[in-house]
């Protein structure tokens, strides 16, 4: 049970382009750097999103994909079902159900443990990420400018 | 991201086991059966659970399986565990860790989601899920057997 990296990628991608001013226009080659990604599969990838009106992709010399206006307001739940269609964590919670589910007590923690899960994933939006991960990248970069304060401290202590 | 059919039938076998008095020594054919799952398929998943120490099997004519002593209050996690191995819900979660981390805004959720997800599988024990399925399906009996109340209701309504 683990996320594919199909889904992971989709959600970086997703983050990074709503990281960027409105209407930017951005070509796979640095999506697939930003994504850390494989740009042929997230070629792929990018077809998904966009059919699922999360992206809009232009064709042509001055070309790429951009976020779809609303996709900013998506979730990564809706990212994820996006590249991995309807989301069950066990096959007993799909649409198809399952015989014993009348009597079977295995599928009502099933069955919480997926709203458990699911609860975080539809809290955060796309939106919300990009400004978190910009600050954070922002103080990650202060950071490693700062003098080596630590090497300061073990001079000291030495 | 779904639960493999492997730790389906575990967590399934597992419960069904823990429902039987202690010492019960089972056959595959009938877990087979008690888990609606490949009786080729189980035997594989019943090797893993017996190297986790939470089955026991004894070969030869009254041989078969048995819940190990300890595996009552074994969690549904520990089963999947013992099928599955080290769960990460992405994997960024996973041992390897991820370069992005530091800044990922991503991770930060991936890891709430997967907190939310195991607080849930890690509370319900097999024995407490064997009492609740056996509850059930005796309720499930029960109603079965009443005289047919709902045709009777159609009737007089009629």
């Amino acid at each position: 049970m683990q996320l594919t990296r199909a889904a992971d990628y989709a959600v970086r991608v997703m983050i990074h382009m709503a990281s960027l001013p409105e209407g930017t226009m951005v070509r796979l080659k640095t999506l697939a750097d930003a994504a850390d990604a494989p740009a042929k599969f997230l070629a792929k990838l990018l077809q998904n999103l966009t059919r699922a009106e999360l992206v809009v992709s232009r064709r042509g010399p001055n070309g790429g994909f951009e976020l779809a206006p609303a996709a900013k307001n998506a979730t990564m739940m809706q990212v994820i079902e996006a590249i991995e269609g309807p989301f069950a964590l066990n096959v007993c919670l799909s649409e198809k159900g399952c015989e014993r589910q009348e009597w079977c007590s295995a599928h009502a923690v099933w069955a919480q443990a997926q709203d458990a899960l699911l609860s975080v994933l539809r809290t955060h939006t796309i939106h919300d990420l990009a400004v978190l991960g910009e600050r954070r990248k922002a103080q990650v970069n202060k950071e490693e400018s700062l003098p080596g304060s630590i090497d300061v401290i073990a001079v000291q202590n030495s």
